[in-house]
C-alpha cells in the first residue's frame, strides 16, 4: 500500500467519520468527500462521475455487470466474452449466462483474436461484448481499444475489466467503455474497495439491495476512507505514469527477460512478443522441478514469486488462460509468474534473475 | 473508528500486506492472521471458526443469506421475518423470497410478538426464522434468545442480524444462532467489513462468484487490514462490557430520557417500557417543528441527530418499523433518533438535553 495512500486514509478516518447518508453536517460533509472522489476518478476515466459506483472490489463489480445483464438478456441474446478473463468475471458470466456466452478465443501469444469478432458479427449482434484490458496471468494487454472502436460500430455495449490496467497505464480513454471495473489493491490503494463504471445515465439492477446509496445501484454504507484512499492512490499514480516513466519500467522487464533467456536454456517467456504489462513476466520453467518447489525456494531467498494458476486447497486446476494460449498441460504446469510493485527497483530484478540461475545450478549439479 | 482499530488496521497494512490466497511465505503469513482473527471472533461468539466468513458489511451478509436461502427453498416453503429487520434484510429478501414471506408482526413497544410464531408454527413449519438482536430505528431489543429456543425446539434454521448489538452488548450465546450478521463500525471498526456466521459445517451458495475464498463461500481478495482491525475492536470492546458498564450507561440513558420528560411536554420515547440498547433513544417530538429543522438546528449545535428513517434524495417514506409499531404517520414524521457511541459521555447527553429544551423555549417564545 503506497504511503499516499495510508495518509488519505487516515485523514479519512479522522476528517469523514460520518456516514454519507446522514441527514447531518457530519453525514454531509463525509458524502461530499466522496462525491469529490467521484468526480475526481471520473475526470481520470473520461467519463461522467453519475456513471461511478463504489464496491468492495473488482469480484463485486464483475459480478453485478453479469447480474444486471442476466436481468436485461433478451430471449435470444448472447454475450461475448474473452476465454482469458479472470475467474471472477468468469465464474460470474457462466452462472447468470451459462450458454449464452460466446467464447472470444485467443492466439497462441496471449491476445484476443479480433478477427473473431468480424466474423461472429456477420451471424449474430451479441448483447454485450467483454475484453480485459490486460490479462493478470501474462500481463498480456488486450486490444481493448480496438475492441471497443468495433463495438460502438456496431453499437454494442462494452465491457472491459481494467483490473490490471488501472495504476498501471494511464487510464484515460477507458471511461469510453460502457462497463469498466478495477481494485484498489492493485495500485496501492487498500484491500477491499474497487469501482465500477456503468453506461453513461445508466441505472442498473443492484445486486446488494437495501439501501439508497450510490443512486440505488449498490446497498451498502459506503467505506469512505478506502474509497478517499482509493482515488488518492490512483492520482498519485497517474501522475507519476509519464510515457518516460513506462518506457523505464519496459526496459528493466526487458533486460530482465534476456537476462532468463540467456542463462536458462529452455525458458518460455510467455507472450514475449505481445505488447505486456510492465510488472508482469510469466515463464515456462525449465523441465527441472516442480513448480511449487520453485516457488519455496524463491521464497525463502526473499521473493515472493507465484504460479500462473489460482490453487485451492492444494488442488491446482491447469489455469484456463494458459489452455486458452494452447500450452500442453505439461508447459503449463510449469509456469511462475514474477510482478513487481511501483517500487520494485532494477536491482530486486536483477537479484531476482541471478537467484533463479543459481537455483538452476545447484539443481543440475546435484 | 476506535484507536485500537486504527493501530490494528495500520500494524496489518505493514506485517500482512500479501494476499492470503498466494502460495508464499508473505501469503501464508496474512493467510494465518486471517485465521487467527477467525478463531478469535468464533471464540467470542461461540462457534467453530469454519462458520464464519468474511464480507464487505451486514448488507452484503444479509443480501448473502436470502440469495442462498431461495436456492433452496422447497417449493411450498416459506420464511418468517420479524416486520422490522433492517431494509437491507427487508429489500433483499422481499426480492428473492417475494410471497414466500410471512412476516412476524411488532407489538407498540417495538418488539416482536413471539406468540405469532406459536400460533402460526400449527399451521406450518416455515423453512427459516428471521428476527434481529435490537433494531436500529428504536434500539428495542427483541427476543433472540426466546426466538433461538422456539428455532430449537421446531428445528427451525434461525437468522439473526446482530449488526446494533455486536460490540453494544456481549456476544456470547449468538454463536447459537444458525446465521448470523454484523458490522464492524457499529463498534469502533473500520467501514466496508463485517461478516456473516454460516450453519455449523455450513456450505452455502455464495453471492460473489469467482474465486476460492473462505471455503468458496466469497470470492474477492480478502480486506486483511479491515478484518484484522474489526476483529481488533471488537476484542476490546467485549473486555470493556461489563455488567458494570452496562448498567451505567443504561443509567445514563435513563437519566437523559427523564430529563425530556420532564422538560419537554407531549415528548414521547418509542419502545420506553421495553429493554432496549444504551446507546438509542428515539422519541416522537411535540409538534412545534418539522424534525428536518431539529436535526438542522441541533446540528449547528454540534449535535448529530438522525430522523427514524432512511431518505432518499430527499424523499422521506415512512419507517416500515414505526408502521410496525401502529405510529400514525404524522407520529412517525416526528421521530428523532439519538445514538451515542462507546466515549459519549454523560456531560454530552445533559448538553443535548439542555439544548433541547432551549430550542423549544426558543420556538415557544417566537
Amino acid at each position: 500500500m503506497s504511503q499516499v495512500a495510508k495518509d488519505a486514509w487516515l485523514e479519512a478516518v479522522e476528517k469523514f467519520p460520518g456516514n454519507p447518508s446522514s441527514l447531518h453536517r457530519m453525514g454531509a460533509r463525509a458524502d461530499r468527500a466522496l462525491e469529490d472522489a467521484r468526480l475526481k476518478l471520473a475526470n481520470h476515466l473520461g467519463c461522467s462521475p453519475l456513471d461511478i459506483v463504489w464496491t468492495s472490489g473488482a469480484t463485486e463489480a464483475n459480478n453485478m455487470v453479469w447480474h444486471h445483464i442476466r436481468k436485461n438478456l433478451p430471449e435470444d441474446g448472447e454475450v461475448w466474452i474473452s476465454s482469458i478473463e479472470h475467474p471472477c468475471c468468469i465464474e460470474s458470466a457462466k452462472h447468470w449466462l451459462g450458454d449464452r456466452i460466446q467464447w472470444i478465443p485467443t492466439f497462441e501469444n496471449g491476445v484476443i483474436d479480433p478477427s473473431w469478432l468480424q466474423t461472429r458479427i456477420q451471424k449474430k449482434q451479441p448483447h454485450l461484448v467483454c475484453v480485459m484490458a490486460a490479462n493478470n496471468e501474462t500481463g498480456c494487454i488486450q486490444p481493448w481499444e480496438e475492441t471497443l472502436d468495433f463495438c460502438k460500430e456496431h453499437q454494442i455495449p462494452y465491457f472491459c475489466d481494467a483490473a490490471q490496467w488501472v495504476g498501471r497505464l494511464p487510464v484515460e480513454g477507458l471511461g469510453d467503455c460502457d462497463w469498466i471495473s478495477a481494485c484498489a489493491h492493485k495500485f496501492g490503494g487498500p484491500k477491499g474497495v474497487g469501482f465500477l463504471k456503468c453506461p453513461s445515465k445508466g441505472r442498473f439492477d443492484s445486486l446488494l439491495l437495501g439501501g439508497a446509496q450510490e443512486l440505488n445501484r449498490r446497498a451498502g454504507t459506503e467505506n469512505v476512507p478506502g474509497i478517499l484512499s482509493m482515488v488518492a492512490a490512483l492520482d498519485a499514480r497517474e501522475k507519476e505514469l509519464s510515457e518516460h516513466t513506462i518506457k523505464e519500467r519496459l526496459g528493466i522487464q526487458e533486460k530482465f527477460e534476456s537476462f532468463l533467456q540467456t542463462r536458462i536454456p529452455d525458458i518460455r517467456i510467455l507472450g514475449h512478443h505481445s505488447r505486456r504489462l510492465w510488472n508482469t513476466t510469466s515463464v515456462i520453467m525449465p523441465d527441472l522441478d516442480c513448480r511449487i518447489r520453485w516457488v519455496v525456494k524463491l521464497d525463502k531467498l526473499g521473493f515472493a514469486v507465484s504460479t500462473g494458476s489460482a490453487c485451492s486447497s492444494g488442488q491446482e486446476k491447469t489455469s484456463h488462460v494458459l489452455v486458452s494460449m494452447d500450452l500442453k498441460k505439461s508447459e503449463a504446469s510449469r509456469v511462475l509468474r514474477f510482478s513487481s510493485g511501483w517500487d520494485t527497483d532494477f536491482d530486486s530484478w536483477k537479484e531476482l534473475g541471478v537467484a533463479m540461475v543459481d537455483l538452476i545450478e545447484d539443481i543440475l549439479l546435484e
